[in-house]
């Protein structure tokens, strides 16, 4: 038997106008009535991996220790893998999902892959009447019977961590005096979340020439909203570590114009 | 007594921007504290009865034992029962929710309805400053009560099932060559659910022609969403077990323009 | 020690398209894993203190005993105070929250301040790379220790309760024969909930002329849904015990075109 788990951290992109998330919720609760499930967030938009990758990212390091399960799984119903994979010490923590990049980046956060494996064991599969609904039959499931005990060796196939697909990290760049940077995460406030965190910008000072789609604007370095003059663009650290564009109660991505994937580039004001 | 229960399932057209849904939850956590409530959907469409009979017959089989609370209720306040309904042996299973047709093809594929009582007895009822809030003041508590153990006779007067009103299944029809179907769902990712199952469409062979509101496409016959080629039309069996029409990582409903309630028609390609 | 609490009633604007409220319920199930988390509702308009407060207000009263939690907080980061506040005899119920207003009017509803401080303590909170999730680093934990038996002394510095920011209430208003009304809400049916009473209407009799933005209708007094014709206005006791204009299973609101805040005069039929 493996370790026992009281907690899962759910992700999809399932969102809230089906029963997809309930039914899921429901099986782990048949399988395993002990454990609380904490939705972590359904509204990914359909298929968006990367937006799954990153909010997964920015939200692990908060998660109960547990079983983590997240499914944004364009290709379900094809051959890409099913996965479970252990981190930390002991299997302290497990992610459960498809392996298409989407767990990758949080699981290096808390500590890399240790065993993992395909989801191969049908016994720990809810018989389907089609190919289409994986987590309801497959990922809920081995999620559920992991909190039960069962050991991860239990659900398939051995894989070699190494062979995980990695996740697309979107890294700025240097070129000159400028950085290439890009929007990671428009926030429901409407606050801009860079590739970059504060030693990137250390040198420009406190105002920063922000360029985008044949615009241009000035921000100023900031430590808080309230710091913000009206109208201003301020350039601070969120509360995830990293620079945002905001504006003082007012949406910063609306005004710009701008959404998550877009490039953004900041450099030094001229003269 | 009755039978102790550990599990509400709880579906409604209530929506995430008020409270409602929090209030509920909350009037069951003050009567039942043991319990756990299981949101299935939340965002059927206001009133929409059969919207939300549908969902719930797609979650039924899935749902945790226990009792399952379905609050879709245009005529709340006037004279339509409020009712609790038996499944099951023994009563592993209670319904609870307005006699308007939102529970009956659920009661059905679980079992059919053994005793049933209509909400009468308002011991067993929140005091209401006014008519209007049924899940709060009657359905959560009934509910509740009976994850107390509290018996489904204690609740009101017995009802006779076979006076429960119906639910509206919309039966597909055959006409000559042609399968006159109607549009059951349409998920978020935009795939058409038809109330038609793969036994229907078999003699169509590996292409269907599908017409509607004076449109017409062809649809391959397909296992899977990767079977699909680009901006072909798909018919595959859904996670449900019903044929369903689909692009590949698009929104067919969009495509087609076409919601839940629409009809269309599947015949034979000429020729 | 103080007593310890088994449920967090959790309110706040941050939606659910963001992990926010998934984040802030990983951390106190970290913290105090027994708790249970009802959410009341997260899809408080972004910064509307004003809605957040009256969401509360309604909901106050239905809650299971324990800990809220409420955090609608334009201004996080800057100098307002971040509170817990204790209700009702021997801390039965504590508030944790911004001094904005947004908690005062239920913590009235709910027997008024007793104990209260600033959550000064840092011991308390999680360490933060920048300063803008209050509800994560600060709020959230403060519940969660709550509910473990800290008692609140231990979370800060004592607050007079006098000194506690005031709701705003918006107040209905006589003049001459006509009342003046605000919009106090505007349900997910379109129902349009008003600050006035039953007794403040009991002199206009049956009918009542409504006028707004340069537009006059007149309304039914109704007891129940079912009462008001097809297109008739009806004006009836709402499931809040407040008078609400609505339309039989039909927004209202999209009918008169109002919103929350608007402005309303009721007055007696002429002649």
């Amino acid at each position: 038997m493996g370790r026992r788990h009281e907690t899962i951290s759910f992700l999809s992109d399932y969102g809230a106008t089906d029963e997809f998330v309930g039914v899921v919720r429901s099986v782990i609760r048949s399988i395993a009535p002990h454990v609380t499930v904490i939705d972590i967030c359904h509204e990914i938009p359909p298929h968006d991996v990367r937006a799954g990758s990153l909010t997964l990212v920015r939200a692990v390091q908060y998660l109960a220790p547990g079983v983590v399960l997240a499914v944004v799984d364009p290709s379900v119903g094809t051959a890409r893998r099913a996965l479970a994979v252990e981190v930390g010490e002991d299997g302290e923590a497990v992610f459960v999902g498809p392996d298409n990049g989407l767990l990758a980046a949080a699981v290096s956060m808390v500590g890399g892959a240790g065993r993992a494996v395909e989801l191969t064991n049908d016994t720990y599969h809810l018989p389907s009447p089609g190919p289409t609904f994986a987590g309801r039959d497959i990922f809920g499931p081995a999620a559920a019977h992991l909190c039960n005990g069962v050991d991860l060796a239990e659900l398939g196939a051995s894989v070699d961590p190494l062979s995980l697909r990695p996740g697309l990290v979107p890294l700025s760049r240097r070129e000159g005096g400028r950085l290439e940077t890009e929007v990671l995460w428009v926030d429901r406030f409407g606050n801009i979340q860079l590739n970059v965190g504060p030693e990137d910008v250390e040198s420009f000072g406190d105002r920063v020439t922000v360029r985008w789609s044949g615009n241009v604007r000035s921000a100023a370095r900031v430590k808080a909203y309230e710091d913000v003059a009206p109208g201003q663009l301020g350039l601070l650290i969120d509360s995830y570590g990293l620079m945002a564009l905001v504006l003082d109660q007012t949406s910063a991505a609306d005004e710009l114009g701008v959404k998550a994937g877009d490039a953004l580039t900041l450099e030094a004001p001229s003269g």
